[in-house]
């Protein structure tokens, strides 16, 4: 898995669709969204500025007659003022033809600026969710043995409810000459919280049925596998349930060592929660 | 039911309702929607231009009078122009009815380019999935016995968690002079997975509990079955639920087959995908 | 329960909210919303007429000036021409008041439109169904006994999925002097399905633990009783949770008949519904 | 927890990004969203004004050529008849620059608009609830014993469906020198009802695996606890599901009291609930 959620799988031959072209547009960062709808937009005008000095700019009347070049700018200012339906009028469409294709365009340019309406509002209302993971996750102490930790917090002010945490690992084995991905999935202490106010420490104990059990701990970082995490919540903002991934690589993981508190609660029983000392943690001595 | 996911089902005699006109709308193809929509566009300032011209284009002021044809398509431009609110004014309306109707002709635009919006944003954001689904069902070998197989891959980008599979098989039985429908829900190996990055074969084996178990799979052809499969899953980034419906006649399962791998792990760990190969799979010798 | 859904409680001293405005917006009949949007556009447009006329009508270049009504009538055509922004400009602002008048006309025109686009795009996707519910509830024989049966056809062409059924029964009883309404589930044969292509019938067994068994059925026309029904389904075209409520007062259920088939199969296997014949029932012998 | 249902948690350095900004146009109040919509549009406008000064206001036809503060304000007048695509004419670009600037300036303020209709369905169509909870939580009479008890109904006329409660204590305790908050799940009598057309009493037996059972309900009003209050509902309208929350602190409760009736049923069976005797409770003999 990456760090931005996708998976690292690669599909060959896979056709192209309309819907997909929305997704795109929806996923896309903002300048290449801008970007793309400038130039769209562009083109567009000069294709509709080409029609109208091919049709003849005499059937532009306020225009000012020049060469080519000029002629161009011109049809192509008349164009946009068509388009974005400004229409001043001091340069207006004679003739049947002309006057059709500027009603085709004025028509295009409310469509145009109708599926760029819902885009943006297709882009902005997008359920998202703003998790800090702890950076490393930690093999700690827990209760007579270790256990697998590593922390979450919101960073958004809105309140996130029902929180539910899934964890797995995927391991990277040879058998002969066979490459495989073994998937296990990790029981934990704590699934499900009601409330998500402040952090989450998410655990899950390293007992016999763990296949951390069967792994040499000491040299995890040498290992080629990966602890992936799906956190399920329900965003009370837009009444929309999110989900949220995030993944740990063997090297990531700090085997002996525990999580300084990420919270202190003052006389008044208020709760602190200081973001820029929420990775820290403290070696303990390790042994198994 | 049918390939795209619908039922195969006629009711007779349900009235019509602005709702379905909606639903409609959002349902068809872009080509008929689009066809659609200029029409209407197109068949309203028809409409509009008639008005004009019965008025009188006297008060059309800066419009050039002919004849009836003429004043016509003088009549249509200004109706577009007032319509898309572009209003160059080298034509505007003189007199209270002339006024009138450009009044309520330039809110109507506005109305008509605020539904289509609203409509285009539905067509887009409906939700929906791109899955391929193995072209044969096969009987395949499974622990000491067989069991109905087929894969599926999700041929978006995007990532789909929770899936989730219900299988059902239908068919038709004459008991006496009556026909029947039957229908059997089948048991899953799995029936629902965390991820799905890459492919997910769906496995029902045939038991004793199996409907299959009773039937000749050397004639599955003949019959006239069908396997009903539905897919649940949590599309991430438009963070809603989607289905996806799926099926197989009698003729589309291989009896005595099983699939090739459909992914291949190289050294590095990674996981590839060449999904011209995806429906391929070997015939095996099958005896029951 | 009234026949549209919505419960028979008065709550007396609600205050109002903004909120609450949207919801009537969007739950009102089409033609009271039209009515409303006309009213209230005429309404702004008038205001804004009355404040050019105020400022001068000498400030509208290219208005004729005449008597007040006259001025009114010019400048009402001048402000939808603002508030439209159609613009033609034959009459245009001139001096500081009016221009910044038209400015805040042109804003406001642009931010109405935009709210009635929102809210045409609410009232077209609110989520809907339109289910067929039998005219009587039927106590029909069922195995050795007797059961409340009614059902339920769609008559959308969309598929509806994981439809659920819930089936409460309320009844008007004076204890002493007290008025009181008792509350009862009714247990269900088949609470859930998973299709619903064609239709289905509710079934709910009058058993030693059902309410029923108690009442004097030939009489159940003269208790002030009702079944009140919920069904939920997941909507496949708009991937969302769609919920429909339905009752039967006591005076519409029929003691001893039985349903009518509602669809037939033809040789070909093919099920067709006709909707005309849904209601039909026959009559049976009662007797408990 | 505070009022609105926002937690009193503090978290120091978490970094801004353009989704909260969303967030924050979507949370914020009515008044605060139109001002800053205002400022935002007035500052735009300003800006190009600027910039068809600085090119030169002889390129803008029409304009009567004054002193600085005169040409800037009509710039100002031609730039929002630009934006708003108003574009009456009498004022028209000149130049290739000046119609570059308005090019610009009209696509600019298309997608401005375009993106406060987005927002304000965005605010709209947020899912909320409007429920009145109790002003107080009382230690009331229940079986043998005691029970915290709290009562709600829905000030919407819409319908609320599948409410569900969840409610926890928590609780600041002192041991040693460390302040800790303590959490609580309350077990309820009924923790989910399928219709909410009247009011609903929230009830917590105090048996003894109550936390309650282990405090001095004399003295209730001394601790420094907190009992929080989750709702969960389908709401039928908008077919989404609505979460609600509430607390009251240990000076809100109570003890020994119990609500008057909430709603009345008359001799037709009908029910009312007068809101303003909604809170009203009487005293009881608390003894425990």
């Amino acid at each position: 898995m990456n760090k931005d959620g996708t998976f690292n799988v690669r599909k060959i031959g896979a056709p192209g669709n309309i819907r997909d072209t929305y997704q795109s547009l929806i996923i896309m960062t903002w300048a290449k969204f801008f970007a793309l709808t400038f130039i769209f937009i562009m083109v567009l005008n000069v294709l509709f500025a080409l029609a109208y000095v091919f049709i003849g700019v005499e059937h532009l009347v306020g225009d000012k007659e020049g060469d080519l070049w000029q002629n161009l700018t011109e049809a192509f200012f008349f164009s946009f003022q068509t388009f974005t339906t400004v229409g001043y009028g001091h340069i207006s469409p004679v003739g049947k033809l002309t006057n059709f294709v500027s009603v085709i365009e004025s028509a295009t340019g409310l469509m145009v600026f109708a599926i760029i309406t819902g885009l943006l509002y297709g882009r902005f209302s997008r359920p998202s969710t703003r998790l800090l993971f702890s950076e490393k996750a930690l093999i700690a102490p827990y209760k007579d043995g270790w256990a697998l930790m590593f922390r979450v917090v919101n960073l958004r002010k809105n309140t996130l409810l029902e929180l539910e945490a899934s964890v797995a690992m995927t391991i990277h084995v040879k058998e002969g000459n066979e490459n495989k991905r073994k998937y296990y999935r990790l029981n934990l202490e704590i699934s499900k919280i009601e409330f998500f106010p402040a952090t989450w420490t998410i655990v899950h104990p390293i007992d016999d049925k763990s296949p951390f059990n069967s792994l040499d701990l000491n040299n995890l970082a040498k290992e080629d596998l990966e602890i992936v995490i799906q956190l399920k919540a329900f965003d009370d903002t837009f009444s929309q349930h999110v989900h949220s991934r995030y993944s740990y690589e063997g090297s990531e993981v700090v085997v002996g060592a525990k999580f300084k508190p990420a919270s202190s609660v003052d006389d008044n029983g208020n709760l602190t929660i200081p973001l820029d000392e929420f990775h820290d943690y403290k070696i303990v001595t390790f042994s198994k």
